[in-house]
């Protein structure tokens, strides 16, 4: 036999070996983890009829029709551009474009004045053409388009560029789309630092979570933070901070631990239910959304939460809550963009069906939107 | 402790105390307005309503449907490409790209034949991609593009491009999306000198208004100027010219000297009313908008002004006005401007309530302007 072919040969199970087992352990993964889930999610629902307490902590669920009511600004004439909300999104390289856009526009469509991206200047025109009502900044850069020796000029001018407009903004939206290439992920510390430092809100998704993740002091002990991970990032973070594997059983109880362990950051646990809690308690949505699994419905989430989450922060009303019942703005923000979503992507799933995509959900967040919380 | 800490540490304290005493400071400042602007509007309706005078100038609450039904062309078999109207913006850079597009189509959506833009060569090919109806020249400059040594070649080379156009135009719309490049504001203000040879009508909006407030002489006894401040840029220009702040309990006296100060330029101050002066009179537009303020409806405002202030100079209805009560065209074209926009974004807003973009106002255009002024 040629030697060069049996090498190949070599090389070919190899790859499959490790592919299959890969798969396998992927997949076995995720069935214990919905198993899990259903069984968790009855014995919540029991928990919560019964408004039980159990190892100190307690699970809610909100009513959360009315605190989205709560939340969303009465709309008047008087009202200036700006003042509903001026959000941007950090995220949109060469690879991917689609995951700020729609971050970004879902921010406008439910009703913030002003949404911004700031991506690197090849995603730029891509995101730019989607929408001329989306303020593009092309200001990041990727490690492929810049030499060693300018790292340091390029990294302090992105900084910069970014320092100029972050006062302006009410809440960031860090990862749709945002790739991981180290240097470009060195800037995004860079910009969460400023954030952090300018009292920013921030809504942490995608490659923004894969980030976190390696770097948790960026998060850390920032109660504004919100991480918003599918089951995937979810059992990275677990891993990562807990250092244990996620054990569906305990559901609750872990995601409590991990936001206490992250310092009080807001985390939504992303699944057929949501769970979100920021070490206080545990509150979850369960309304139904839709079966269909097209990528971009988290970046919808993100944008919608930084918008909740503003109006949420602007209102006081955790300062003016008497009973002092009301979880935090953050929480508060987390509860009403997860109730949007899931009613907006229901909407979509009845007119589209097995054809409903990503934008088919977008369009549904004014409808959905007016139905709970009529503008006028 | 280390000194590059404390350093930080420090810079992040004063960071945060500016952020925080700069929002305070703006909302504070926008609070006053508000309220100011209340109590003026109640006070205005009464004056209206008696028809008094009061410091020798009047405020009129024009029949604004009946005045832009007198300026709207009809529409013939007979009429040829361009005769209802040729506009340009000069607008659109690397970072804008959305305003020069939203006035550029409106003008068109409105009834004009042609309408250009001049902007940028980064910004072209995007505008290019919003649609394929608008002629866009991709002609101007922006600093990082070019070497100091080749600024006057360029200069004169953008001035050229310009020339060759200029008479073809009815009118200019001069700022959506401009940006603030130094190199490019100075290109600007040479497109503006040779518009006001060329006795061409201006619409300044937008970073328009942020150069020309920086460099009145531009617009200064200009009588085909139309500005179209909002709140914050009306302040700049408040200051910069009377050199005192704004003050809303003699709203309208302070506007009819600013339009006075600046040699009876046309002046519509946008708000929940909009006031509009030329330092003859001042008058209101007052029909229902829409509580939403996204970003962009000043750039539809821009094109919709252009495109009636070329009609109303087209009709020359002041020259054959007898009673001599007629305004002069740039206020005709602000009045039916101020109004169509207004209809056109209430009717938009009934439509998509909290999800209202700036893109379905426009689409709003064509149905306002048939339910006031049927085009057979």
């Amino acid at each position: 036999m040629n030697p060069r072919l049996r090498l190949k040969s070599h090389i070919g199970v190899g790859d499959c070996m490790f592919a299959y087992s890969t798969v396998i352990r992927r997949h076995q993964f995720l069935i214990n983890t919905l198993r899990g889930y259903n069984c968790c999610l009855n014995q919540l629902r029991k928990m919560t009829a019964e408004g039980s307490k159990r190892e100190g902590f307690c699970i809610q669920e909100p009513d959360a029709e009315s605190l989205l009511r709560r939340i969303t600004p009465v709309m008047e004439s008087s009202n200036h551009k700006g003042q509903a909300g001026n959000i941007a999104v950090i995220g949109g390289c060469r690879e991917y474009t689609g995951a700020p856009y729609f971050a970004a526009i879902s921010s406008l469509k439910i009703g913030a004045d002003l949404s911004h991206v700031f991506c690197t200047k090849d995603a730029a025109p891509v995101i730019k053409s989607y929408s001329p009502e989306l303020i593009v900044h092309p200001v990041l850069e990727e490690s492929y388009n810049i030499k060693d020796t300018e790292e340091t000029l390029i990294y302090n001018r992105v900084i910069d560029d970014v320092k100029g407009w972050i006062l302006k903004f009410d809440c960031l939206v860090i990862g749709p789309g945002l790739g991981r290439d180290p240097f470009l992920l060195n800037c995004v510390s860079g910009i969460m630092k400023l954030a952090r430092l300018a009292n920013l809100p921030m809504i942490v998704d995608g490659d923004g979570l894969f980030h976190i993740t390696n770097n948790i002091d960026l998060v850390s002990g920032y109660p504004l933070a919100v991480l918003t991970p599918n089951i995937i990032e979810y059992r990275r973070l677990v891993e990562k901070c807990l250092n244990c594997e996620v054990d569906s059983s305990i559901g609750p109880q872990q995601l409590l631990n991990l936001a206490r362990f992250i310092g009080g950051v807001t985390i939504i646990q992303k699944g057929k239910s949501d769970f979100i809690s920021n070490s206080e308690k545990v509150y979850m949505v369960t309304n139904s959304g839709s079966p269909r699994r097209c990528g971009g419905q988290g970046d919808i989430l993100s944008g919608s939460v930084a918008v909740f989450s503003a109006w949420a922060r602007q209102k006081n009303l955790v300062l003016a809550d008497e009973d002092n019942s009301l979880p935090s703005p953050m929480v508060l923000g987390s509860i009403a963009g997860s109730l949007l979503v899931r009613k907006a992507a229901s909407l979509a799933f009845e007119k589209k069906k097995r054809a409903t995509l990503t934008t088919n959900i977008i369009e549904c967040l004014g409808e959905s939107l007016e139905n709970i919380c009529p503008a006028l």
